[in-house]
Parts: C-alpha cells; structure tokens; sequence
C-alpha cells in the first residue's frame, strides 16, 4: 500500500533527506503536498520531480513562481496558513514536520488535529507546546514519532511496559565544535567556526545550538513531552563520535542504546516506515572501525546556555517558551553577525532573569510569551 | 505470588550469585531445591538458611553428611540422577541451569522437559543439544532465558518483531587478559596469569575460554539456537571494557545494545524476574566516570581457538559437541598443570581434525561424540 507523505520544511536539511529516503523506498511512499520557505530553485525541482497536488511557499511573489512552473497540476498556497493548508492535506497518511523554529509549532499542531502521524522534527513544537501536542493527540488519535536521533533511540529502547521500570533516560551530545576548546577561548570563536559541526550536517540555526549546547537542553524538554517522563529522570552526557544517540536506565541496572551511523536518513526513515524495518542501504556502524566511544559528564562552565536549559525544563509553563523564543533571537543576531558567540548565553540569561514565571493555559498565551521574549531578547542585544 | 526456585550449581560463581538475588529481591522467590558438586561446607550453610526440600550432591558420602545436618527437612539425593531430581523438582516454577560443561546439559534438559522456565547458564547444553533444547521446549511450553550477560543484552535488545529484521548479532568479548599481550609472549602464560580475568569473577573453565576466546565461541554456538540465527548473521566484537554486552543491528541500519556494570546478579536478576524489572539496589552503570569504550575486530592469530569454534558453528551437526569435549578435556588438564597454556588450541586443533564430522541423531549421540573427542584428547595431550 502507498502511503501519502506531505513534508513541512522540504527545502531544509531534514526535508532533503526525507526526499532521499522516500526515493529509496521505492512504492512505499507518494509525496502529496510540500511546504518550503524561499529557495526557489530547489523547490521547483521538487515540484517538477514529484508533483505534489499542494504547495505552500513563504509568501505570494514565490508561490507566483512556483505556479508558471507547475502547469496547474499543483494547487499552490502561501504563507502561514498555507503552511497549515499542507499540515492537514488531505491524502498524507504522514506528515514530517520540519519547519525550524517556532514556526513550526503551528503546523505540527494543525497535523496533530488532523490525526495523521507526525515524523517530528521541529523539536521546538514540544518545547512551546508539549503539554497542547499530548492532549491533541489523544483526542485526534495523532501519533507522534521523533525524528531526532537521539529521540528516535530513547522512542526504539523504551517500550510502554519497560517505561514503568525507568531509572533514567540519557540523551548524547556530540559537544559541538568548541567542545575541545580551552575556555578562555571560547570567547573569540568566529560564525565560520560555530558552523563547523564535527558531525552532522545540520542547518545553521541548529548547528549553533549544537555549539551552545542549546540544542541538548531543548531537546531535553522535547523528551519531557515526548515520552512524558518526570524532568528528575532526564539526563544528558557529552559523547564526541555520536553513534550512541541515547541510552535508557532501567531500575535493575540494565541500560538499553541505540546506535547507527551519523545519518538523519535513519532516523528519518524509521519513523516514515515504523513500525517496520526497511534495509534501503543506508549507512551501517562499524564500530570495529571507529574504535573509540567516549562519554563525558557536561560541564556548564563550557556551555552556560545549557544550564539555562535545565533550569526551564524545571520550572516549566512559560519559561521553555521564553527561553527557546530568547535563543532564537540570540542565534539571529549571531548568524547576522550583529552579535558574538558569548553574547548569546548572556542575552538569553537576562531574558530569563527578567521573565516572569507564569502557567500557560492557551495557544495563543504560548504566542504572547514567544513575542515577548523576543522584544525583551532584542532590548538586550548588545551594540556591536 | 512467591515463585519456587531450584538452583542447578548452586556452589558456584552463577550459583551464588542467584542466591544473592533471590535474597535482594525478599518475598518473590523461595529456594526449593538445590544441586551442588562437593563444596559441603557451603552447601551445609545453604541447607540451613534456605531450607529446601530437595537437595542434590555428588556422591553418597556427601549425601549423608547433608543428610546429617538436615534433621529431615530435606531430602537428599546424589550423582547425575540426583541432580536430573533437582531439575524436575515439584515446586519449582524457575530452574537455574548453572552447572559448568557438558553435566548441566542432562539436568538442562530435564527441566526443559518438565516446562520448567529454565534460566540458561550452561552455555554447553545448547553447544551440544541446542536443537533438541529447541524441541523439547516447543513441546512442554518451557521457556529458556539467558543468563550470559550477552545474551540476556541479545535477548532484552531482539523482540520477536525485529528478529524479522535482524541484520547481525554481534556479542561483545572483553579479549581476557592476554588481549594486549605481545603475540610472542602468549606462549608464557601460566596458569596464574590465565586465571587473573580483567573484568568478570567466575569460575576457573570459563576464566580460562576467556583467555582462549574459546568461551565467546561457545556463546556464538549458543547464541545459534537460542535465537535460531542464521550464523552467518552472528559476530563478535573485542570490547576490554565490558560495558556493551552485545548489539543487535537491523536492516535499517539502527543498532541496538545492551550495557550494565559487570555483574553477574543484572542478567541473573532479569532472567528470574523477567518480564518484570525489579530495582534491587544492583550497581548502575556510570558512562561519565568509565568514560571509554574500545571495540576491536578479532585477531585469530592471538585467539585460534576462536577460529576453531567458528569452523564448528558453520559445520553444525556433531563438530561442536566435539569441540566442546576437546576444550573441556584440554582445559582441564592446564588448570592441573599438565600441559601449557599453547598446548589447548593445539589439542583442540588436533581433535577437530581428527574429527569426523556427522549429523547427531538423538542425546545419546551427543554423549558418544562428547566421549571419542575426549578420548581422542588424551592421546593428544603432550607429555610435559
């Protein structure tokens, strides 16, 4: 049986690779509808090579474009809520959301309603809205299958009976590039050197967050949606060679892992085929090769954004929103060269320091708080 | 529901080991038969502080002086039809099959026969009978869990799901303590030196197929028919630390590993509770403080038995009974200092090409072939 896929975000890096892995699939899959940003060139090829019967792009000029090219076979919408018209299309069995950022908790959330099962990318949807996206869930009957790596490992050693015996669930982190990197150095580290990932390829705003550790802590709130696990159960440890994605503890003393290569077509693909295996010749580990795993406890001196991060996935209600809203800032201005690496950790720690606490009982409060952070992120930019 | 429990070994490193686990884990279990060898002084205080209704020992004499400290409780039986007794023991929901050699494979597959759920640390039962293990646990409804740390990390990494999907087993050794020997020097080796076991504590047979390797060629035999893999889907990775017991890779190129500190009681435990977990306050595993895990592919020219046991695992039918029975009977005759630690691959070798290979037909087989290979032994053994 062909199964619908409609992918929000199919211009980015998970969205490539999603293409990649739905063409080694062969019959399995059909691409149905398609959401992209801006690049033009690449989503035209994309339209040509599957013609989707809906596109949405970022704003009218674009889908004008991508309109002359599709000779009418494809209907194209644009703007938010073209991004939603994709979520909810009709005929996509699956929906890989990966939007980056913020922008990608309103889509994920229309997929959600809408019932089909969502291969998650867009970590930051759990982050602003975990507890929305558990109840919209269970009422649609929504599944959601991490895409992460580290999420998709915890997703494939935790089984529902063995989650009542969990002692601790560890999610690894490479380190990022700084990882080695005396301290008194990290100060000076340029844009080109943030962006130079020893592992992944990645996009450049998660890539940052990999050098701030940023993107463990955010994916440790995920996890505490994902899996709706107690924060006190959430660990993370440093592991450079990243083929162990994440490992669960279980009250005897036994720990379970998941490994591969450093692939996100793995990860990608187990959650479009799940809960089937498909020997599509991605990469294997070789460990006998590799030699060397190492695991390190993290050191918040290196990464300061990091304890930021525990300290929200504690408090929880408005702080994960305020704090993820306030890096997303930070790391704008970073990649806009307007500020420098170190500014990042102190603009999103005033941020913190000077939010106030407070429960979130709406969608549209997440909204609030993710604007507000943001102004605030913005008042404390340093001028450079 | 308190489970009864007969302990086949119980003198020994696995056996004792499960005695600390039945008490850590209080009302569960109660111990209602026990097989020792000729250790009466620990066997006495077992007697006394379990109070079991069935107690087997080695020969007559030993018989009567447990008899003597009894005062009648227990009955108490002796030689191989005495622990064959233990094995079918009324009362006795569980069965740890922890008697070392070709002896437990009788007692083993007694128990199996009585649907006994047998926790498997006699590796050589399946060696020389894991076929018909197979039968006569599809007939009686026996289920047979491991106890070897690599299979139980096998056992608890491969659901019935994935074994669809199984693209290689691969079992962890940690190399024994000649891993980083120069070659040159291996030769040297005393019995001292062989019986020094980097990681693990346990009994001097298993200590010294650790030093050979010979014991990871077993576990692949076992691993065999215990999970009725194809072997060419099995490996073995040289791993000092011990930490990863054994990794299951899928067609999807995910892996999937089970790690605990190096403690018999985790894999005991679970093989008793399972499919329960139970928190038995057994050491955790801290990644953070061992830091570094090493893998490395398997040199056969420091491990030739290993290559032996390869050989045997691909022929099948009667070679590995045989290779079994040569180990045993040249490791026997080095922990009595009869020959040098190079003299048992050189046995081994000997035999298995002496060996003629044939399919075996019935138990009785196995116990002719287990004979002419240690008779063919003998005559091999150099006179030193």
């Amino acid at each position: 049986m062909t199964r619908g896929i409609a992918i929000l975000g199919s211009t980015g890096s998970i969205g490539t690779s999603a293409l990649d892995v739905v063409d080694r699939l062969g019959e399995r899959f059909r691409v149905t509808a398609l959401a992209a940003g801006s690049n033009m060139p690449l989503l035209a090829a994309q339209v040509e090579k599957y013609r989707p019967a809906l596109v949405s792009v970022s704003d009218k000029r674009n889908a004008e474009e991508i309109r002359g090219l599709s000779r009418r076979r494809t209907k194209v919408v644009h703007g938010p809520e073209g991004a939603l018209a994709v979520a909810r299309a009709e005929g996509a069995d699956i929906v890989v959301s990966a939007i980056t950022g913020i922008d990608g908790f309103g889509p994920t959330l229309e997929a959600v309603r809408a019932g089909r099962r969502v291969a998650l990318a867009n970590k930051e949807s759990m982050v602003v809205g975990g507890a929305f996206l558990r109840k919209e869930a269970a009422r649609s009957g929504a599944r959601i299958i991490p895409v992460d790596s580290e999420h998709s490992g915890v997703f494939q050693c935790l089984s529902k009976e063995r989650k009542k015996h969990v002692r601790k669930v560890i999610l690894t982190a490479s380190g990022g590039p700084f990882f080695r990197t005396p301290l008194k150095d990290i100060g000076k580290k340029t844009l080109e050197e943030a962006l130079r990932h020893p592992r992944w390829v990645m996009g450049k705003k998660v890539t940052v967050d990999s050098a701030t550790l940023m993107n463990k802590g955010l994916e440790l709130i995920e996890a505490r949606w994902l899996f709706d696990l107690d924060p006190a159960k959430l660990d993370v440890l440093i592991h450079p060679q990243s083929a162990v994605h994440s490992l669960v503890e279980l009250e005897d003393g036994s720990v379970l892992a998941q490994l591969s290569a450093t692939d996100m077509r793995i990860p990608i693909q187990y959650a479009l085929t799940w809960p089937e295996r498909v020997d599509s010749a991605l990469p294997g580990l070789d460990l006998g090769k590799l030699r060397r795993l190492e695991f390190y406890a993290v050191d918040v001196r290196r990464y300061p954004l990091f304890a930021l991060a525990w300290q929200a996935l504690r408090e929880g209600g408005s702080s994960p929103v305020a704090l993820n809203a306030a890096n997303e800032a930070a790391v704008g201005a970073f990649l806009e060269r307007k500020i420098l690496f170190p500014d990042i950790p102190a603009v999103v720690g005033k941020v913190m320091e000077a939010h106030r606490r407070r429960s979130v009982d709406s969608i549209e409060a997440v909204y609030d708080i993710d604007r507000e952070a943001r102004r605030e992120a913005r008042r404390f930019l340093p001028q450079r």
